[in-house]
């Protein structure tokens, strides 16, 4: 791709609906997409060539950050992103390249040191800023910095900063109640003193939360995992000579779009917004990634009514898109998240693209079962950048 | 493939119409297969499995090279061929294992050593002939031997012949006006010497191509590119244990046939000729390749007509072909080229397999939107061989 991929002045789009992917309500047997009222939607899926995007592979429920990254053209599996790593890019931290982050929890223990609450009991966030300063006053480890920020209700992430420290450690967070955290492992022998450092964090963290400095007695211990560090990585304008650009109201598509080298845009604080944000900058850049979140949101609560209106926002706002007419156009989501499931799933996603040589199939509606007739077919979310880069005429022929 | 493949009676034909897929014209919204009138063609399709080939992955644009390679069932990233080599081929040239063949261009410099017209005014041929002597006459390096040939043009092919050369080189040329011709480097160290041979070739070229000698002062200098060797690529014969001919007009497609052990027949002028050799052959050989060039001709030169025209014309011919009724019977392109477009294109190539063990499906056209609905789907081309292979009953069960 590096080697046939040329920078032109044509303009690629594409807008992610995160969990846009759907199951048949089980009473009036069709998918929130179908239920939709969604005529512009409609009429782009009209003037495209359609499909069903597998992310990782059949039957894998992907992450939102594997299900980018495999839209992005990156190997989901090669390219796999710690957990630590996407806490910390969710709430905005700037890391250095050679970091080290964790998900942390903070939990409840008995006076067996067994864990029987894995959220201490659903703590507010205030409670847990109150809990992350004392960590990060009282606790001190020769050599390393320590830095505790808090995320939503028990969650928090942990960074550790200093010289030649690896994240190849196991957790301690055993992921069920009944059992004592576990001891923190390193998988290699460099990560030996690193095991160590977070052994002492945890000892230290351990003894402050127990002491009278901490008046939330159900957060009494904290528990570890994904410890991991930035990807190497190489950037969008590395391999397809672009100039790209995030317009995404979330922290974490924010910062896994930094991650391959977007350039972050203002996006207000809906699709309306991030839509205007587009129409300012479309001058500056050639390929824009506009990430909507409220399909998958909605998704997740179970709430099938509120998905199919979410859908209808982003149809709302549609012609704001559509007036600028991109070269290329692609709409699509990094996962289905099926209102009865309430959670992400497996199957494949809708997908359309259009431009002045797409090819367009006789597929006239956007949606699961309209999109499994589509000339693209089901095809592997890899593929989708280089078919953009196709159809906006940026790559050269491949041998003579 | 080596293991399980076995010689038998059974013949394949294998029928490429190069560049046969295409894109609806925009006025009448279809292609050019579906404009076509082609009852042979579309008899053959209700006979066949149908799909739709992509030559090296979607959206990747294949040149007639890797696109060949790939229907024949090499891979075409692995066995990559060279400029230089391509070219070469193109015009019948004999070359030996470890020539380095390059792709040259007489150009026009001006006295500052700038590049000011790649292609010296697009000089005929016979003055590119008349140059190409003044360089094979006057042209000396030690160790080496310095063959120029002429191709149409400005264009010609630079062959060095040698002990200890190696074709890992940079480009002299930099394929824009406005700069000056590069140095050539060695891209490994063991091709320092052949990197000051080609350096040394240009310079004594340069010299001879300013001086009095030469009476076409466009042409005052040349840029070599895509310097490389014959890869090393095994035969038909020894993965499939074939008696493959290659049945070519174009020079191009008979040195590629060549080069993976097709033994190469006449051709005559035209499909007619091409087919009346194909009788003559028929009882000689177990796999035929034919090769039909004017369709993508035609859509390179962006005329819709004259591509419809050119399928017809091999439909016309294809009854001489039925009459053999071979074992089986591949149709297919090595890429599009859309007359819309007037360039190969990245569009997957619509393709047909009959033969008594085919299992045809419903498509009773051939065309790209009549393809897609085929029993195949749409499908990598190095699948292309392992299938002749099996409906020609010449494959053995895999394991147990």
């Amino acid at each position: 791709m590096k080697k046939i991929s040329h920078t032109s002045p044509s303009k690629i789009v594409l807008l992610i609906i995160d969990g846009v992917g759907g199951l048949p309500h089980p009473e009036i047997g069709q998918t929130e997409l179908e239920s939709a009222e969604k005529p512009n939607l409609d009429q782009v899926a009209k003037e495209s060539i359609c499909g069903l995007i597998d992310l990782i592979s059949p039957g894998i429920t992907p992450g939102s950050a594997p299900g980018h990254l495999a839209i992005f053209g990156y190997d989901p599996v090669k390219y796999s992103i710690g957990r630590g790593i996407i806490e910390a890019l969710g709430i905005d931290l700037e890391l250095k390249p050679r970091d080290i982050a964790a998900r942390g929890n903070f939990c409840t223990i008995d006076n067996k040191g067994i864990i029987t609450d894995r959220r201490a009991g659903r703590i507010t966030t205030e409670k847990n800023a109150q809990l992350c300063r004392l960590l990060n006053e009282k606790i001190a480890i020769n050599g390393v910095e320590i830095l505790v920020t808090q995320v939503k209700e028990h969650r928090c992430v942990l960074i550790l900063r200093g010289e030649g420290l690896s994240p190849e450690l196991t957790d301690s967070d055993p992921q069920q109640v009944g059992l004592a955290p576990k001891k923190i492992e390193a998988l290699l022998p460099q990560a030996q003193r690193t095991a160590e450092i977070a052994n002492e964090f945890i000892s230290q963290a351990r003894r402050l939360l127990r002491s009278a400095r901490n008046d939330i007695p159900s957060a009494n211990m904290v528990l570890m995992r994904g410890f991991s560090h930035l990807p190497d990585i190489p950037s969008m304008a590395e391999i397809y000579k672009l100039k790209p650009a995030a317009i995404a109201i979330y922290p974490m598509y924010r910062g896994l779009a930094k991650l391959i080298g977007m350039q972050i845009l203002p996006a207000g604080n809906n699709i309306t917004d991030q839509l205007e944000s587009l129409h300012r900058y479309y001058k500056d850049y050639d390929f824009f990634f506009i990430h909507f979140k409220t399909t998958d949101s909605r998704g997740e609560d179970g709430d099938f009514e509120a998905k199919v209106q979410a859908i209808e926002e982003v149809d709302n706002a549609l012609p704001n898109l559509l007036n600028l007419n991109p070269d290329v156009l692609i709409i699509t989501g990094d996962h289905s998240t099926p209102a009865s499931l309430a959670m992400h799933s497996w199957h494949p996603v809708p997908f359309m693209l259009r431009s002045k040589w797409c090819f367009p199939d006789r597929v006239s509606e956007f949606s699961e079962r309209a999109c499994l007739e589509g000339g693209l077919g089901r095809f592997p979310a890899v593929e989708i950048m280089p078919l953009a880069m196709a159809n906006a005429l940026k790559l050269d022929k491949f041998g003579a």
